[in-house]
């Protein structure tokens, strides 16, 4: 990217990669699996999740100063999708990309 | 709507109402006059309150309980650009939409 | 809107209509519901008709010419949609919206 | 991601590459250069091309047979992005990336 600074890319690199694993997550393991998988209350956190790493993203390329409250909220939603995954026990590769994105947005809203 | 309580959706029409003012008022009337209009500052905050109410609405289709969250950010977003398009003095259409999707907003979020 | 062409705010309302209309059954409905409601084509159906919906008002919204293509693309998802959701059988509030978005699309894309 | 395609993701990643470079040469190095760079037509261009990129990588996430037709799109809209960015002449990043996701998207919608 052009002017854009490393700490900042590395961020939107992490929003990028949770957006696309949440969301394809959802639209194969989840939705194959069932059950548990398909409650509400997991699937709806799953597209929120993906949803904000996807808006946090667009913020910090709109060069926005508001992209630090965007982050904050991605932090927030990555990690508690983070653990209604974990709580699932066979998602790991979502557990893993929500972490990474909650830990970069945590040091973008500081 | 089908089971959406009645504040819910006329927030969500509220920011639907907003991100389509400020998403079309950028792209015509900012880019036709030029000047102060496309100053990045200013032209950046309207492409993120377009965004902004654009998340805010879908997070209340998604039935997330973080819709409290994006509604605050966006009403302190859609705060912010009503008086930058104030200062600018001929952009009422947007100042009206922008106070009208931040009062509703606040409402939502508390 | 601004300068927004009669027919084309017409269109940009039916289009932000069936994108509610869709993701919110989606949500709520069709996860309430499960069995054939969640169905990975059904749902997958349901998701991509609504983000078509909200591409096209966007590309509307942004005065591309592009608009007649993304509004042909609209219409054929939602003229889908629209049947999948009378196969289905209760779900006559997406299958007006969708057949609504449609028709306006088509309209558009000529 | 977990059982995508390698072609598949392949073009996501173009995809995302494409919206990202748009995106955020429009919000700097455009606004900032100002004449030409803020055309109408060329600006609404720019903008064009990043929401139909976001639009394709998320139809192909979402595992919807539809991403031939918004690859299709995607890739026209890329080819004349490239050809205006091209015209302009300081904007090689932003050629590059339209023409990879042109050609990526063309295979994509075969």
């Amino acid at each position: 990217m052009h002017h854009m600074p490393k700490e900042m890319q590395s961020c939107i690199d992490a929003c990028l990669r949770c957006y696309q694993t949440c969301l394809e997550m959802a639209m194969t393991h989840c939705l194959h699996k069932g059950g548990k998988h398909i409650a509400p209350e997991h699937f709806r956190l799953m597209m929120a999740c993906a949803e904000m790493c996807r808006t946090s993203a667009h913020f910090m390329l709109l060069q926005s100063p508001h992209h630090k409250h965007t982050c904050r909220e991605c932090a927030e939603i990555c990690e508690e999708c983070a653990k209604d995954c974990e709580r699932l026990g066979d998602m790991d590769e979502c557990v893993q990309a929500c972490r990474a994105c909650a830990e970069s947005c945590r040091m973008m809203s500081a």
